[in-house]
């Protein structure tokens, strides 16, 4: 069951040869999902082998334009790809009116439906192997939240007890996974028949744009990834404070107090040189932390 | 006199990491003017080495997505960059709404004014050395022009006459290279008094997306330069009717019934792994053909 985060884009405010704007993209058990869709997204999803046409949902933070200037480029490709099928597209308040408007740019028709979504708090899209929640952060007086993306638990199962109930190869076999109970062979069959152990779903979270606040360290907790935004050093705490951003340390603070695994630090100021300073500066918070770079690409 | 061309992207349709969307920057006396602005030309700019901060007038040829989808990045950075000077664009019918629309995308605010111009066909700016002037084309049902940069003749001036009359140094000397008569030692000076020739201006024209036609034959009758696209192969030539394109060859015949000294070819589709294979076609029938490539830069 892989599950492999990709960073398309790295940068924060302006794009340079080196770091583009942001989009982190997410690909798990065959499908693709991508978080924001800075400029350019639609090339660095082919230097990322990933296929754009099997993206159905983006979700959008916020509507800064290095979160979504890509996304006029990214749907009126997919059309000129012949795509038909609809796409679904998240964002905080106000994303209905931002994707019509850019459903509409220029003398293109979409040839395939665009499905808007505006998320609040909580679950804003499921199945039964995983849903994303969205929970809205403090990034100045813009609405913006974050979003994570949390696998179901599963239950492992046995094999050798599915084969002695008959249930080998049976498509019954990823329901009793997921935790249901199944007819079979004239009575039911459910999870703790045929399962050794409860697997813990994986989650990664990803922050958008935001002060350390609360809402990015509940949602975070445990997280095997958590994706920060670090726009600023330690050193420029004022600055972080004034424009709504985080720095090295507060991003690496979360991490440490939501108890999360993994932390990718992002959207970096283009003011600093050394990445390998402000790595510093989180890991002596944070050990298990990393720095992104455009097209960083991790197993999760 | 310095006049540099660049071209920032050379893709038709969709981007690749070779070819990016279109662009064409000309840098002309210290001035630099951008002719389309496909997605991701804010960092492509930044990569030819040209500053955006000294462009103050953008001249998008129609409203398909490959040929102004990098305007929103271009004209939010120079505002994150703190531009307060205005900008000037120019696009054909139906400009003014497209400019608004991507000056109002996302919840930040630009920090100039940008001034729209639709523009339909002749002189569309102009100073004393030099004019931009367009001329509709063919492109399907969508309004397109085409655009000619064209510098104004020059008189030559002779510095040994000049200094006899006591205006070595003088400013009036560049109105008199412009050919305007100026008051001086109580009479009047004309170029007659102090130029020895006149040095022809140069023209440098690029086509946009059109079918092969008269509009651009026109207006590149022996311009220094035409760039012109070439989206498919002679092989192609029932496609490039269909969907309002050129081909090598089409491109190829154009620029030789106009007498232009030089044709680049650009706007490239990815379908064609070979670029020799298309720059053979057109060098058939127009010897001094180029095939354009991202970054390219050549000296007018």
């Amino acid at each position: 069951m892989t599950m492999k985060l990709t960073m398309l884009g790295t940068a924060a405010g302006a794009p340079t040869p080196e770091r583009g704007h942001t989009g982190v993209v997410l690909s798990h058990e065959g499908r693709v999902f991508l978080f924001d869709c800075g400029e350019n997204a639609q090339v660095k999803l082919q230097e990322a082998g990933a296929k754009f046409m099997r993206i159905n949902e983006v979700f959008i933070t916020h509507f800064h334009g290095d979160h979504f200037f890509g996304l006029p480029g990214f749907l009126f490709s997919m059309s000129l790809a012949e795509r038909t099928k609809g796409i679904a597209l998240y964002g905080p308040r106000g994303a209905a009116v931002e994707f019509d408007r850019v459903a509409t740019m220029g003398h293109q028709q979409l040839k395939y439906v665009i499905e808007s979504h505006e998320v609040r708090s909580g679950v804003v899209y499921s199945t039964d192997r995983f849903r994303v929640e969205a929970s809205p952060v403090e990034h100045g007086n813009v609405p913006a939240v974050a979003y994570a993306f949390i696998e179901e638990d599963r239950f492992k199962i046995d094999r050798a007890k599915a084969a002695e109930l008959g249930l080998e190869n049976s498509p019954h076999l990823s329901r009793l996974q997921m935790g249901r109970t199944v007819e079979h062979d004239g009575g039911t069959v459910g999870p703790d028949d045929v399962a050794s152990r409860v697997v813990p779903g994986r989650k990664v979270v990803y922050s958008g744009d935001t002060r350390p606040c609360g809402a990015v360290r509940k949602l975070a907790q445990g997280a095997d990834v958590l994706v920060h935004e670090s726009t600023y050093s330690a050193t420029d705490a004022d600055r972080a404070k004034e424009f709504g951003h985080s720095t090295t340390v507060e991003a690496a603070t979360v991490a440490r107090e939501a108890g999360v695994k993994r932390l990718i630090l992002t959207h970096i100021s283009k003011r600093y040189d050394d990445p390998d300073a402000l790595l510093a500066e989180a890991r002596e918070v944070f050990p298990a932390t990393d720095i992104a770079f455009d097209l960083m690409s991790l197993e999760v």
